[in-house]
């Protein structure tokens, strides 16, 4: 069965596995100390015109958000995010188990919009009980949001500058940033969110890897003994050269934008089979994530012959469900997803 | 330069790759669902005569060691092992960072003895004050040790009656399992661990796994929900197909023993070398560990054309190093090694 | 300068001082195992007409609440909770550092609606992704709640048949319990709280006592090994009949009633000192707290004279403040706030 | 029944009871600002020769050390003790709740030796794999220890020096403070702790109070945001006065001393009539807590008539046992005490 289910469906690029193979057998030291892990990073400080920017590979999304809440929030503070960040909603509470609360707004199409932050902030301090509250220590964002939805420059430069007001970092979750990168509504390059984040990740695992994500620290912030945090949550590859010769690979000729674009022209191309059949989107996404209305007889006759995700109810008779592209994604998947469409609608 | 720094040097063993790249475009669902890790699942279920064993595929050894703590401890209780065992001596306090005690017991070449163990728990259930004392609740012990040793059936036999006799689990940490299951010295089978033991993880990412560990539990007994607390921990991996693809790969045939096999061929080969020539042992290693005291000079020189550990100060003008072989390590190797240490001698 | 600052502005009600000093130089064993603590927690379980209750004498709300969350919910569990609710907003993230989040509902008047509760636990389980999400684990309600006001006693049936249909327990924060029991509006008594509550407590230190706060366990559901988690969590007194007494001391002869009904009788009074001077109240509260809007240039000249609380902003002209009575509120303190009124509003 | 089992075995020195009382309707700020609280803060720096130091109020031992522990230590940083420390021993694993490893060394009748310490930090930081290990963050000692024995100033500034050549706080457990510094052995005074101890605490709870130690910072340290992190610990007093009173009152007219001085003398009558009558003392305390070592024959007769704390065996056929003075011991105890002891050796 075909499957748009998510954009981790397949393995990893071909390029990557060569890469790997092809270095196999040269021994390297562990623990991100190898030769590729520090190509890499000189490859990504490249990319984000950021020369001094520290950098750490670590395994998957959450594990890294995990990590950075624990590693840069103070006691006393809890990490501001949409209430649909995918941090509040679906990591089983792995920032919590850090000890720290996830300060949830209300946001619009996945993101948080400048003037909730600016409210928000403002609020809190002006509360005269607020030292009995949880201090706003950091911002979330996703870019793409869990909605495929993307922040403009000029919004990522507004929370910026909010953040840098109340001296709160910045974080950036980029688990799906290649797409971001290459939609065509975007205006936002590596560079400016280099410059406008303090910390963020290039995502691999949804972009082309088995599994690998590489934290960026932009602003000479990483914090302390990093290395040492990292184990203390389990997350330290023994192998860490199996992370680093993805992502050098990944920055290498061009291959992380060229996935990217992939995914993005898939992604239209999956957007007009949907739209020519007269089916409606839950909202406007630029990027690979595609959020369809379905009516239930619909869903149900379409689930069993291709692989999408439930989002959530619609209303009584439709729902929202979600259509991924990826690297992997061809044209003959398409076609055939739009015959089958062709045949339910029939 | 040639290293036997560890058994993680090198990448995943060549067959391991090949299964990777075969099965790359093939379309499957996440987060361990996929028919390979439901595949590999079962082989591990056969070759432990253990037909209910439930499977969890996690990346790293820290982290698994850090979810049984933090999914199988009650609230009240710590995780009772040897000083020297890496949850206590070399994680970085992952454990406690789930919010639970390392009860350090004294140990003998890296292993509790079943004396030890027995005397310890009698006496905290004896003392008064109990009730303000963390409670003893699971036995940690890594099978081959930190120190390369071997716990004997019967050793593991008796402890596994007294932990079941205290009603709490016995858990091996099987880092570098495949190495210790083909010793030479070995009187146990994987089949005798899932007896014993009531939860232990097959080690992949020392025996010829990029990354990856098999948790195995044994006793109906895997925690509520384990697939959530994984996600928790941020440990659970989108693609879990690159890990179910590997222990596939490990346990069809008999690649994981013939692993082990040839570690242990050329471990014994590194002994014959150091003590063809003079050098003593710091302890008696029947595994691809391989502790050796060097005079600090000789240490000096060494270093500088081939790479191992240093482990510990012996006395003011000797050192303890490990050397460690693998699956990787090649006759040219060991080899090259006989060289070097002849001309330091002369 | 006189206040209504909160209900716990004054020391402890004169008998439980009384008592303290006469008791004071009895030889007494630690830890709660004293005869007053046995004494008290008898006499609670006869008010609640619960014989197997099991009773726990903790120092603060907050403290109670912590520990609650950290003993009872499951590792992949939250707490569900109104948004005002004084574990989401006012407790800077104590139940987050046990490790749990609080599932945050809307409320309304400081209450969660059943129908809220009902839709968010069957929205939870219906969705496909729920083993990515924080299980609900526990409801949380106060009672009265943050806003002084109150849950009937079919609202509770309500709640609690929906908890039990889930499986999950239902804990009630008795912080003000004493005001709410007595209440002209309410109709729920301590033994139908007994019965509807898996767990709650029965709060002193803002009902007569110096420190304390009564945990009843009514289902026979105390966690195993309490008095270490209690201790695990700092909050094991040693003179632990500092707090039995107390309790031994309001349960004697119908002290925490009367505690109660003289608050509520001093609220009732000042609701009409302000209602007769063309006030208004925010929201209707039954208890002991009173929520007042004042035009924010009365706020400022009444806060001259006066202590009360800032509660929110209710306009830009307009701030909501609370009054809180309390067992030591005055006859003169009400004469002399009428007064102050009186003369501001010349 | 009389009872040596402990000093928290009656209720508060009569002084603060009066005082409790006199103050009990004085209308007063909650949380610790209000104006008694702030006047023990004023004494207690007076009394440590410390005019900058930074106080806080807190309600039990445990709690204070948790706290400590979680505000000062870094992610990385465990808090090294003696294995005898009540840290490690006998907090049912407080601080490990707080995600930090307890970094036991062996002690020498409760302490620690300079050299012991030194050895452990240059051993750790010449380790190459401590990126891997725990880092020490915070020494705690316990003055007087969990035996009854002292630092001497000599050894205070010894570990201080090394404390602050490793840039890490060196924290005091003054539980029983007030018995050290009235012993007759002791060359310590309040100043020299303020001037060595970068954090340490003044013992209420088992010097008079009903309960409350008084948490000092002397080096400008008190972590950022402390009152939200005491809240967030549930830690905060509603009616902090109940602290502040009767600190204000233990640090006026050297009651605090006077407490101390009676502790001691008591001790020294109670040490006097066991070696009178030929007892050994499993060592030699200078303070209030007395490690007699009985026969377990003589240990059930006399547990029959006069209540104590068992300790530890001695052997097989003896057993350690602690009888403890405090300010409520008086002579009548004593002769009573003395009285058995020769009825039962008859």
């Amino acid at each position: 069965m075909i499957s748009f289910a998510s954009d981790y469906i397949a393995g990893a690029h071909p390029r990557i596995l060569e890469r790997l193979a092809e270095t196999n057998l040269e021994m390297l030291p562990g623990y991100g100390s190898d030769r590729y892990s520090i190509s890499a990073a000189e490859k990504i400080r490249a990319a984000c015109g950021c020369p001094d920017a520290e950098i750490f590979f670590l395994t998957g999304g959450t594990q890294t958000n995990q990590i950075v809440a624990g590693a840069m929030l103070n006691n006393t503070e809890g990490m501001i995010s949409a209430v649909t960040g995918h941090v509040n909603a679906h990591e089983a509470g792995a920032i919590e188990y850090t000890g720290h609360k996830v300060l949830a707004v209300p946001g619009r199409d996945g993101k948080i919009l400048p003037e909730t932050l600016r409210s928000y902030l403002e609020t809190f301090f002006a509360d005269e009980n607020h030292e009995h509250m949880v201090f706003p220590g950091m911002v979330y964002i996703s870019w793409p949001t869990e909605y495929g939805t993307l922040y403009s420059k000029a919004e990522l430069k507004a929370i910026s500058e909010l953040t840098r007001a109340y001296r709160i970092p910045l974080y950036v979750d980029g688990a799906r940033l290649g797409y971001g990168l290459m939609s065509p509504e975007n205006d936002v390059t590596l560079k400016d969110l280099a410059e406008y984040a303090d910390v963020f990740y290039i995502g691999g695992t949804k972009v082309g890897a088995l599994a690998g994500e590489a934290l960026v620290f932009t602003k000479h912030n990483m914090p302390p003994h990093f290395l040492t945090q990292v184990k203390q949550h389990g997350a330290l590859n023994a192998k860490g050269r199996f992370i680093g010769v993805q992502f050098d690979t990944l920055f290498t000729d061009g291959l992380y934008q060229e996935i990217g674009r992939h995914g993005i022209e898939k992604a239209e191309m999956l957007k007009r089979i949907f739209r020519e059949r007269g089916f409606r989107f839950f909202l406007e996404s630029p990027t690979n994530q595609q959020f369809v209305i379905l009516e239930n007889r619909q869903m149900e006759a379409l689930s069993k012959e291709v692989e999408f995700s439930f989002w959530e109810p619609y209303d009584a008779d439709h729902t929202v469900v979600r259509f991924a592209t990826s690297w992997s994604t061809t044209d003959e998947h398409l076609e055939m997803l739009a015959e089958i469409l062709d045949r339910i609608l029939e």
